[in-house]
């Protein structure tokens, strides 16, 4: 049994193709707000000047300095319920991945009861989302075109997969790209090269993720290691992420992801940096990738935190522990079947030790 | 303004995934018929006798020796509306790009009043589409993935480009390209090769139709000029067709595919066969490319005929220029917005002349 991929069905892909926002909301408006949920550093920038708001429109600064939660995502659901006595027409995100997860999850919540935290796993999402459509600002994650969105619940960091989680619309802007810091950049650009190194070194993998993730490694590669001006480079780097988060339908993330998530869960690190500061400890999974990374990382002068778990009570280093090997699919992917064996708590510890 | 791309929202890819073609309509039956469209060349194969069908269902072989005609196409959606009061809940084409691309057309014409004749062209389509699914058992047209379905009509050969002419689901299973003639799987492959080429040489590109067409071609060289074994390069191929359709999107064909209309719509050559003859004689355009093609058609001794224009009555000589040198966004892609400088009669003629 093959996976039936839920693929984003409409696409808009240039530069300055922001400004075509309003034509596409459009023919949705049906007399409801639209709601636009925004990366709150993005606050007072010219972009947002322009956007296609109308009189009833509402507008939601959010704030991801800590990656997205359960919580978060019900309490920004009832302030677009509470503003409004019919459903929005649309819901925009514009941000990086974990602005575009929270608009993804609001969409799902806002047309089906409950928690945010109730449909964290797959398929649980019983009726249909709001329609959505994402911008990203940042590229790297994959989050524009995957079939999740990430949160962290009161017991797990585990996504809404459903059919329904994925945007209806993506636009993706390059333009939407410049201005941001060069290490944010970076570290987000690394999650489409890991997620490449993993679905390629993994053993779930088959032709069609193959292609993908070896083509969004060639742009990440020509975009850090090359010499391009930095128009093209964000046109490629978005093209990377756009194909990064596709190589993962018949595929899995691996070792670094496996690991970032009990980081994440533990110490609160954002994804894309701490999915950097794990890859650079991982030769002994990906040793091409993790030199080739180095070298972009040096290339770049990009800083990497050490001695991130220097000092860490025990507890918080076993639940740390707990949540990486909970994550049995990554493993398998990376190490097979008998990962157990191989990736034993202690051998996780020693890991961690490293960081 | 750049288009909205329109991309077929439900992809299966792996070998075998026929199989799941009934568990995909289950969701879709309401009763009313399933329709099944099948290159006639098909019959009898034992992938037939394994076809998802129910009581009331329709299997209708089709006969693409020529290329389609707008007549086929009504005289077809006449039977589906003859054998049932109401609409089919899904129309399934399997075979080459000129089957899927009657299922797509059929799907389209169930629902719009009139000729399909009537719909050649951008956008015309009113009505969406009974749900269809198409199935590839030739790999190269990028018809499984296009928005368009191509067409000969009594004044031209041109699609139904719509939003609601793509599939609604298409299920890649690379075994269904097992066993096809070894000259015809090469001439549809070449489709996407020369697709790529037209599109990385062609003025109109950008960064995500670069990176597909790019990808397609290498997967092509990798099949053609590799050593895999049969079922592997099956599965690239078919990765290779699937990126190639998705390239055209923000790029367009060239010099090939403008002469290849011609060719076709005069002497009905196939579209395959055509493309590659003319694109043996494009050097002058595409030299890398023409080379690594006679490469690949030596190694694999593709028999490429030869004087197909000799002594072809002058009033069709010209109808062919005239049909070719009719397609401007074509051209423009080719050799820019002062073609018609470079593009003479006189020239289309020569070119013509030596094939």
């Amino acid at each position: 049994m093959y996976r039936n991929l839920r693929i984003v069905p409409y696409l808009i892909f240039g530069r300055g193709s922001y400004a075509q926002l309003g034509d596409v909301l459009r023919p949705r408006r049906t007399g409801s707000p639209a709601v636009f949920m925004i990366d709150d550093v993005h606050e007072g920038k010219p972009f947002i000047s322009k956007l296609p708001m109308e009189k009833k429109d509402l507008l939601l600064f959010v704030n991801v300095d800590v990656e997205p939660k359960t919580k978060y995502v019900d309490e920004l659901t009832e302030r677009v319920r509470a503003s409004s006595s019919r459903p929005p027409d649309a819901v925009v995100g514009i941000g990086g991945g974990s602005t575009m997860d929270i608009a993804k999850a609001v969409s799902v919540m806002l047309t089906n009861p409950g928690s945010s935290a109730d449909y964290q796993g797959w398929d649980l999402v019983k009726y249909p989302a709001v329609y959505h459509a994402g911008l990203p600002t940042l590229a790297g994650t994959g989050a524009e075109v995957s079939r999740t969105a990430v949160l962290t619940g009161p017991v797990r960091k585990l996504g809404i997969n459903s059919d329904y989680t994925p945007f209806d619309q993506i636009l993706l802007d390059p333009d939407l790209l410049a201005g941001a810091p060069a290490d944010q950049r970076f570290y987000t650009a690394m999650d489409s090269y890991i997620h490449g190194a993993e679905a390629l070194r993994g053993t779930f993998i088959n032709e069609y993720s193959r292609a993908y993730a070896d083509k969004s490694m060639e742009l990440c590669r020509e975009v850090f290691l090359g010499e391009l001006n930095e128009q093209v480079a964000n046109e490629k780097l978005m093209i990377a992420s756009y194909f990064g988060g596709l190589s993962i339908a018949y595929s899995q993330v691996g070792v670094c992801h496996a690991l970032g998530y009990g980081l994440s869960y533990v110490l609160g690190a954002r994804h894309g940096i701490g999915n950097c500061v794990i890859f650079n400890h991982l030769e002994e999974y990906y040793p091409v990738e993790v030199r080739e990374f180095r070298e972009m990382v040096a290339k770049h002068r990009i800083p990497l935190p050490r001695e991130m778990t220097k000092g860490l009570e025990e507890h918080r280093m076993s639940e740390m522990i707990r949540v990486a090997l909970s994550l049995d699919p990554l493993w398998q992917n990376a190490l097979g079947p008998d990962w157990k064996k191989i990736m034993t708590p202690e051998k996780a510890r020693e890991l961690y030790l490293r960081m």
